[in-house]
């Protein structure tokens, strides 16, 4: 195996084109089996493993630094700087991130996954060695998809004014997670068919000298390109052609579908022959949220439902598309137009339903509180994946709390069960006083077994689900049920008669009832699924700062945390039942 | 007067094109005065005059809907849509927002004063009217400036695609507040010497209809291009070149200085014959930070201030730009990419220092958490203009202590004199280990007198001036002289000996400290210049969840205000020295 031999980029310089090609169909191999295993990046990770060989043939990483977009595509660079153990060795498939990481290898200059930010890191990167009259060559790789976010638009505009080496690779696979939109991939296609010729280009207009490429997968003739350019004086983009998921049929035929797999997905059949559909039998809080909003739309054509590029994490599939036509609305990766977008949609009466992840509606602070919340624009937000969770600390799902609920205007509401779900999303739709979110239920659904009746109009009524005296546990959506768990182990082991509440609102409290929980209780805890900084509980415990009322919060501690493990954050942030029963029982032996 | 005879945008229809012109020159010196009087934006209302009129002219306001972007430039549309007392009755010069704002006007569609989000706006309302299939022109009016920013980019590369009328009219008129910045800027450059033929044209790129008007101040070509457009069945630019500042000849010949003007600019000779200059004789909190930058910069090249596009609010003026050469840097309207970029550069081992304000810093909560935070970056980023005030709903400085502080791996510092400030910059410059922001103190400069030696490397270290006991008073940035203030009076007419604490960190509280006040005192109070919810006193009121000290938590409420005088709100939120001492009282006379 030709790969024995690398085990640092310096090692591919000796070989001959022969072996470069042999490399890449082991990388290949090495790739398509260690995700399947694991899950992971597989399409976009196949089409860059030419150009990726060659870029470590030709620059001198780490000297010659290289700046990776979103960086899901990192997985050929990583096997190339140090760290094929990862794909080699299967007791080590979850040694590394999916993503680049500095604490790594020095070959990793920023920690990313969020998209659209290679161009300005690179800029500042460039920069800085020129401040510091160093030598090297700056390269940002980054996909066609990622060109829609504004982000990148800024470091391109900024990039093209710069003196100085900046070498920009636009990895153009004619495909995002889902496929591309806007008008700037028209303009891609046409460079891509009249072979970087057309008179029409978005980066020549921006003044950068440009270079098309049309053989992204052919190392040989990137080598030759990266040739030219490598010690360049001047910003250049390097437009060049590949094909995602290359080398593997399904994944060619299937792009959107093989971008990110589950473990195991190649081994069945199946996933092999469908046409971009997810076929679902059980209903999940995906599939509740596909049914609303196709059944509200077919009578009031109004009803829009809008994601920024990540359809598939909310199961809005082929058919769900399909079926809403016009009133389906991808917008590219740009979240930040797709809530001024919805904004002004329901500000003109129609009924969006805006679906993001919790990650990504980080991308927005000042669409939220701007174009939606000072305008009160009854737009339905639908924030996914929000929970503490074991994922990469660029997905986290712990900060939506606090950057939603402390903009004015705002009503975010966290179900418990799928019947207040679907009574919440019937409120969003209905309603038209002010911008709403709903914090979707993570994980399986939760049934109470009868329909909520609640009214959400009377904004911030918590609702007491049992009655009992000197400790209230107020578990916000997907903790709601933790609560019930640990008031029934208190009954039952320590005799304790805790209150229940499901506080349903997390952007308010509810002032009376927490008034009269004064009277026949000392201590609250609440549980919320998430960062306790500038989140819920704090607003309980401002609530009681002038009573005898004794507050704990339990939730997620400002950090980031990059795939640990959730019993290990569970066990460190004390959400287990025992670590809460010990912490409430400290207090109540303390108080009663 | 002509002027007397137009209510209503239906007024202007009847009118020959000599009583237009007419119109033009009273509205230019109806707003000349009225702004000369009260301050305001001067320069983008001067150049707008024309376009407004003849789009008001040509279209059907409200039928027809017209979305300003930033709206700093709808003085002449207020003007034509029912609100001239606003310039003619100088008992009214302050009835009305300098924004656009629905409230006002049906002519309003959307509340905004940020950049960039124009064309978002408009596509959603384009496709909402077609959704309703209803009728009608959409037209957004954005400025050359607002190109830079994201936003407006993410809203271009929708548009584009868009399937119905859709006018999007750049009034270009080669400036933002200060130059433009960006490659995108040379393309306009072009078009506008080529009027509009060159092959490369960036808006053709993204799939536009593209029309060239050469002279956006003459009445009487805007009239005859609207009337081409009007109706139109899918999205076209029409690319406007204006003169900011039209009609009046410093504000042409200094664009940057009479883009916005304090009241009476005019009436003094000096500022009509400055270049580009901000004389200033008196030690500001800006002259602090531009002579500490300058200091810094002049033996320490890898040091950079970095500004998105709002250089004259920090007092970054021409002398400052010159000196520092390749140290300065606008990025323009692009705040994501200014964040993200100043990372790189601290992580590349330059030393960047961020100016933004507090209200623009809103637009980078992603930037901040991934680009800056997530790769501890140490990046100095100085907030400016954050504290309760009489700004515009779009303008406030109170969210961004929810907003920066909640992040991990961030420190946010408060100085509360200008000692603290240098020393805090100081320590902003040397240091390493993590993001740093520090929040400028608003307002005139306060000297402790002697020098401030703390050693900011020991996070979280709050600073007692006064130890005292039963009460705690724990007053931050800004506000630590309001606490001072009210222990005075504490002291003197109650004779309550308050301990007065100077907590500089408002990213984490000071575990040893808090946890000795509860030896021999039961309340605590804190004391914050910007919004409570998610903010510093609810971290310290969480602290002390578990315990019996009592916690006030004083600062704004989670609201949006706009333009209530700061006496008013001060005495809404109980931050008046009276009030603060009533709602302790009422506390100490229940604890002692």
């Amino acid at each position: 195996m030709i790969i024995e031999k690398v085990n640092s980029p310096g090692d591919l310089k000796q070989m001959s084109m022969n072996e470069l090609n042999d490399l890449a169909c082991e990388m290949r191999d090495l790739i398509i089996k260690k995700v399947n295993t694991t899950g992971g990046h597989l399409g976009p990770n196949l089409g860059i493993i030419e150009t990726t060989i060659a870029m470590h043939y030709v620059f001198e990483s780490p000297k010659d630094k290289i700046i990776y977009d979103v960086s899901h595509q990192c997985y050929p660079h990583k096997i190339l700087t140090g760290r094929k153990e990862c794909f080699t060795d299967c007791d080590k498939y979850y040694k590394y991130s999916g993503y680049t990481a500095p604490e790594e290898s020095c070959h990793d200059i920023y920690k990313v996954g969020h998209t659209s930010t290679s161009v300005s890191l690179a800029l500042g990167t460039a920069k800085a060695r020129d401040l510091k009259n160093e030598k090297g060559n700056v390269i940002a790789l980054i996909g066609d998809g990622s060109l829609s976010g504004g982000e990148a638009y800024e470091g391109f505009n900024n990039a093209a004014c710069f003196n100085g080496n900046l070498i920009i690779v636009v990895n153009d696979n004619d495909m995002s997670i889902a496929q591309n939109q806007g008008g700037l991939y028209k303009n891609l296609k046409l460079l891509r068919e009249t072979a970087g010729k057309s008179q029409l280009n978005f980066f020549k207009t921006l003044g950068f000298d440009y270079i098309y490429v049309d053989e992204g997968n052919n190392i040989e003739e990137m080598i030759n390109v990266f040739k030219k350019v490598k010690d360049i004086n001047h910003p250049i983009v390097v437009h060049v052609k590949t094909q995602k998921g290359h080398g593997l049929k399904c994944a060619i035929e299937n792009k959107e579908m093989f971008h990110w797999i589950m473990p195991s997905t190649l081994d069945d059949e199946n996933n092999l022959n469908v046409t971009n559909s997810n076929i679902q039998n059980i209903q999940t809080y995906n599939s509740i949220t596909t049914d609303f909003i196709l059944n509200k739309a077919k009578d009031d054509k109004t009803v829009v439902a809008i994601t920024p590029a990540t359809p598939g994490a909310y199961g809005f599939n082929y058919e769900f598309r399909q079926t809403l036509g016009e009133q389906y609305i991808d917008v590219g990766i740009a979240e930040e137009h797709a809530v001024a977008y919805a904004s002004s949609l329901a500000k003109s009466g129609a009924k969006p339903f805006l679906a993001v992840l919790s990650s990504f509606i980080q991308r927005t602070y000042d669409q939220l509180s701007q174009d939606l919340c000072l305008n009160n624009s009854p737009v339905s937000l639908l924030i996914y994946w929000g929970a503490i969770t074991n994922a990469d600390a660029t997905h986290a799902g712990v900060f939506d709390i606090p950057l939603i609920s402390n903009i004015p205007n705002m009503v975010y509401l966290a179900p418990s069960t799928k019947e207040e779900y679907i009574a919440m999303l019937e409120y969003a739709y209905k309603q038209k006083n002010h911008p709403l979110a709903i914090r979707v239920p993570f994980g399986e659904i939760i049934s109470s077994g009868k329909p909520d009746n609640t009214d959400y109009s009377i904004l911030n009524k918590f609702k007491v689900t049992h009655e009992g005296e000197n400790l209230a546990i107020i578990g916000i959506g997907n903790f709601y049920h933790l609560g019930e768990k640990v008031a029934k182990i208190l009954k039952e082991k320590h005799n304790i008669n805790a209150t229940i509440i499901n506080p349903r609102f997390i952007t308010g409290v509810d002032v009376e009832l927490l008034e009269n929980l004064k009277v026949n209780h000392n201590l609250v805890i609440t549980l919320e699924d998430g960062v306790i900084d500038g989140g819920f509980g704090e607003k309980i415990t401002r609530f009681y700062g002038n009573s005898n009322m004794k507050v704990l919060n339990f939730g997620a501690k400002k950090e980031f945390t990059d795939r640990v493990p959730l019993d290990e954050l569970y066990s460190r942030y004390h959400l287990t039942c025992d670590d809460i029963i010990k912490d409430v029982l400290k207090f109540i032996s303390v108080c009663v």
